[in-house]
């Protein structure tokens, strides 16, 4: 596995741990991690608080500046149109993605909106990776079976 | 000119006077005003810090939910992609736009991101108030002159 890809999947588990849907992002500059996040929308009450816009708001301000050029995203799951429409206005370079998210995936699932946005300049890869959808899905499986045993 | 979308007008006239992409918004539930906020981009060297994200966080945190129920947005211009995406994402109710915008709106003029997502619950109004579209005409034709005179 892409030494990224295992570094964001690391941040998915540990949303996942905090029994919060596991996706995790980290941006790279450099060949070296600049910021990592996971998903904390429950903990923090914010519908913000999807992995890659913490990603994305720690490496502006660690680079000081709103334009991310020169950086990759590498994210667990397919962006959500939010993640994508903020990894666009953030002008990254590429976006490496582990799974697909046909629900409301919006880089080529639904939607792309980095292909139908004729101003965007960020590439995206699928890396496909099984652990990275095996993760969800045994996160939302344990999650039934919770909710079955409780009733 | 409804009493809220003016609320989200005076928001962009501050933008406007910090040399911010002039675009304002206020967040309503039971008919008063939980948050407001205008473009901070440049200022806070952020691509999040667009008007409808930073009002966006500012009401999680004061309804201390992610889910912005009962809650509807003014903005003084479309939503980008970013924005419409976060909205989706906050559960509001309705979006009031103020003007449109043809090259990166996602409301209508690149894609219709509330309509293409079939999960989402947000709809959408257009009130096209002309001080909406003139305040971000004003702005952009004074940067042109400044830009010319300092050659």
């Amino acid at each position: 596995m892409n030494k990224f890809m295992k570094e964001a999947l690391k941040e998915a588990k540990k949303a996942y741990d905090k029994l919060e849907v596991p996706v995790g992002a980290v941006i790279v500059k450099d060949d070296k991690i600049i910021s990592r996040a996971h998903n904390l929308r429950e903990l923090k009450c914010n519908c913000l608080a999807h992995a890659e816009i913490i990603c994305i708001n720690k490496a502006c301000k660690k680079l000081k500046a709103w334009r991310l050029e020169g950086c990759d995203i590498y994210v667990t799951l397919e962006p959500c149109a939010m993640c994508a429409g903020a990894i666009m206005q953030s002008r990254i370079n590429t976006v490496y993605i582990g799974a697909k998210d046909k629900k409301n995936g919006c880089v080529g699932s639904i939607c792309n909106l980095l292909k139908e946005n004729t101003t965007a300049t960020t590439n995206y890869e699928y890396l496909e990776y099984d652990e990275c959808s095996s993760i969800l899905t045994n996160f939302f499986k344990e999650l039934r079976n919770k909710k079955r045993n409780s009733v």
